[in-house]
């Protein structure tokens, strides 16, 4: 089984901490590949660099389409153009935000997310809307920059733990979230650290991808998901232009 | 006043009916400019098409700033990038999705959307989730391309009436919108022709505009709406990086 | 174009202030009337005085009718009688709290009202749920009295300032709704003073209602909002009863 | 134990049977007075007749407190009027809408109530989500006016059994309402016929209130329900002006 | 009438003050007797007690029917059994934080609940949820064991006492329940000390079943509550396997 | 790995094709057993058989602990005391409803759930609101008896694919469910001759599980799901009472 884990941030340590998360949890016989595409902002904060990382991050699906992958994980917590990546994909695709909240109502009962930035609180809400869990999740902006967390000086680690300890008092959270593909590396220790389950999107999205992948499931075509019908795109975009191979 | 409104299928056709269905609502005291960008695809059916709209589409935003434009409609149903024009811009953007499901709210209890193809639903049910009318709204397909919509032969106009009929009879609509900006021109004789309140959002938006500029009204920026954070794009999106003017 | 502006309130000096707020903002070419019943509560603090304040209301609407407006304005929070003046009125009808959460739907993504006395967060929490935004709406009482913002003498302004600062800092608000008809005359300053769009609702909805003019909208009969059917009303309120002009 | 149920309709053979259905399920020691008010429609039928049906029904509510009543009963299925006469009266106050869902929460999980006209379905609709059965619940008309319940001749019997019969089919209820006041003396019949619990409001309403009332409780005033404030009521209102007691 | 009141813990003390409670508030012509099962826990605290009580709840209902019993109440704040017993009677079947929170819905318009532990709150949330009052209600836990409420030295009435005054406070609530059965005796001095409605689950429930027995409703049949089909049940369990009588 | 899945419905025949269903799908390391109780209902039709599943469900449960399993499968489609068994358990529970849902929701947009009963249907319903996906879920009965999937002679088949059918007509569906752990031998077959994702619990469950595992995750005992206190059962189900080892 083969897994392309697709970084929309054009970061590439950043990458290389995604790539070692998921191997640390994936199964011998998968074979894990983070990339990120050559072109993008170099981190994700907010709707105007998501709608950026998109050329991007839907190149490298059709180039992992091309090159065999059984599924496919974007490992953004905004779950950037997760929707476009299964019209595109027949493969599954699969979000860390939606891995992660969804690995928690398996073993919570309320959820918080710790997130980076303030003005991310909005779309990660928005998220846990469209999963289901809005009833059961509340959110919390660390106030830490995405590429702070690359940044070993920072103190990155203690905001997250302050809004961690908030989380259990003031929400009653019985599980956590950690809220960027950039807390990747933290998971361990922090649920140690608090005994609580503290659950990170890209070791989730990775072993649910698994899961998927062995079910044989792949993405229903019959809907919203359909397969981008033929047409030009104009301009320094025509490349992408999809050939099409559905008639609905 | 100066309203754009962007119309982020690249068919220059379309803009020129967008434009003009703007025109013949807008005040007399309103320049409506309504363009298309250079790149991108000529109809946007789908997730995978809205993606690729997103870069021609800020771009035109971010050239109106400069321009000194007081608002920005966006001329797709599916409200493509609406968050991220927001995040760019001080000034109101509005989407036709959005306007219409308002407008229609201000006149009606039960709104039927009838829109283009199937695959569309999903997204504009999601849309109206988002805008608070799921409740009362009902979305329904025509089975008609975009494009199909520019073409005087086409069987569209019959297709699109017998959906009125069926919104009529079943959903118990008492207020139909039209769910793509190429049906921008059919609104006056259907709505004639059903004695029904019959919006379309590109007039819908355009009014909007005009009453949120009246109230002098700019983009909320303390939350999800700050504007982009200044960092580098790398490859060929390197010349859409923010240059940053908002530290939250 | 002429807009009728009906406060249900029958306090003159509140009528003159929601009169030229409205104007303030409104197009040249329209006229705003804006006049207060000669019966009922002084001022609406509650679903009691909500309940007397509908007789008078509604025959301003039908003398308005009469006088040939192309639209009505309710300017009283609680979108007093929003229903019967719809089924009443062939023309568009809007209420200044409807028009104030939909305007800043469009600008923010989380608002927060304040309104006057605590009894009234209740009734305007259920509107919130109404038009959609109850997700993103939080609801606060200035503990001020209606007729007080009407005392250049009292400390109202403080109070909902007081009010601002919190919703900034508790709720995370990016927009600002003042939840009272009788504010009307403070939405500028305080916008400037907080650096955040605050919306007042009569301005609000004098905008909306020239755009739902303008796009010559009309209220829809099919369901709800049908005409009155022809019956008598029996004893002091027998004047009001329908004549009837719908069979549905 | 005194119970006043008010009919707002001002048609006194409705009044009497309204009486009649509370009387033969009440407990011999509850007195039951069915009155309606002088003044207003003689039915309600839709948001205008709603309107005006208020100040006569909170008048005999006025009214029924200086008479000592234990508790007030709503009798129109559109709950005319219940916030203002909760924060009127010390007493409880229930209307037969909600009586009648309640109640059939807690014999089966669907719901169909069947309704006279066409406009009423939205207003039931509303009212199943402020009583938080709308999931559960769907709504039918059976295109009779209300006054044709009162007449023999009519064929408004057989009309209400066939959305029964589609109800149990289509909408796979469990439990049937009866959505106006007129169809009180039909809920027997049509249970034995349909061998489904058939609930109609105002029984309903008269043995729940005879629980509030034994258990000894009263409207919260704490809340929106708060006693009127002391004000002037202008004009022919000017009697309903209450005097106030209290002062949140 | 006979009402059965079932509680599911088996501790005889608090079965006698349930008992009381409901004999307190019950017309004199009702007949309440009051039992618990012989097997199972002393107290449930919690889901896995819960699941511990059903086998001997249901028998204890399944004896009341032989015994010709009008209508049972499951006395256990968590409506432990609901649906099944629905399922296995006929006879309308009430549980008591189900009655609780329709009663507190006629004379409030927030209320909250003041449950014993901690791990009680997500069940009772979810109750509110299904019982269609999650907006209004808020659930607060007091700490304590639910056999403390049976020993007069512990400092429990102190500790409600403290989460009744936070919830007037913080949740701003007019209405105030009592989460657990052995607060059956609570009610009628807190609600004096608060001056508020304070609601116990037993008295609501013994009033309502009143109300149902006294309209002569029986559990619909036609949906999830259909009776159990015959069987064999296995092992220990043989004796409870339901003969069956129904075959949707 | 090991995990350990319970069939509550006490049928071998049954349990042997819920072993095989997820041993077919499982990684060549993880050891799936597969058990049913020995006491209980032969098969689980509606909320009367569902109660007296649960000793023996989680006594198996309790059993499995001792015997070391990694994590937990409740095999039918009620997901019978899922809540329970995960106070119950240290290491993660998951039911085959909620998995098929979750896996349901990574490949589409709109799935259908075909059960077997019609009284099945609301358990189902509840639950897909409980998963957050009731917005985007329909659920079917195919009118077959749970234990008629065992016998090769019945047309339960046949009935099931003209549900699916409808689904795919009438509701849309891009994903199908299996609403039944009976029908975990069907879905590879449908899937194909339907050409969409058909998702059976079983193997979902026991994929989820293996991802639960390798992710490390333990149930959260900060809330709900704490470890039982100790106390006494009585009378037959003594020795089922909790040692107890948490104090919140």
């Amino acid at each position: 089984m083969r897994i392309l884990i697709v970084n929309p941030n054009t970061t590439a340590s950043m990458t290389e901490k995604i790539g070692a998360a998921a191997r640390s949890v994936a199964n011998p016989e998968t074979e894990i590949v983070a990339v990120n595409p050559g072109m993008g902002p170099v981190s994700i904060e907010g709707y105007y660099d998501e709608a950026f990382s998109l050329p991007g991050l839907l190149d490298e699906i059709a180039k992992g389409q091309k090159q065999g992958f059984d599924g496919f994980v974007i490992a953004c917590f905004d779950d950037t153009g997760l929707n476009a990546a299964r019209a595109l994909a027949k493969e599954p695709v699969i979000g860390i935000c939606e891995a992660a909240m969804h690995a928690a109502s398996f073993v919570g009962e309320r959820m918080s997310v710790v997130t980076t930035l303030k003005r991310s609180v909005p779309v990660i809400e928005d998220l846990a809307r469209r999963y289901g869990v809005a009833e059961r999740c509340k959110v919390r902006a660390a106030d830490v920059a995405v590429l702070a967390l690359e940044d070993p000086e920072s103190d990155a680690r203690e905001r997250i733990r302050e809004q961690i300890r908030l989380a259990v008092q003031e929400d009653e959270a019985d599980t956590i979230i950690l809220g960027c593909a950039g807390m990747a590396d933290l998971a361990a220790t922090l649920s140690e650290e608090f005994s609580l389950p503290v659950i990170e999107g890209v070791a989730a999205a990775a072993k649910l991808m698994e899961a998927l992948v062995g079910l044989g499931l792949k993405t229903g075509k019959a809907g919203g998901y359909a397969a981008p019908r033929a047409k030009p795109y104009l301009g320094a975009l025509a490349r992408f232009a999809p050939g099409g191979d559905d008639k609905s």
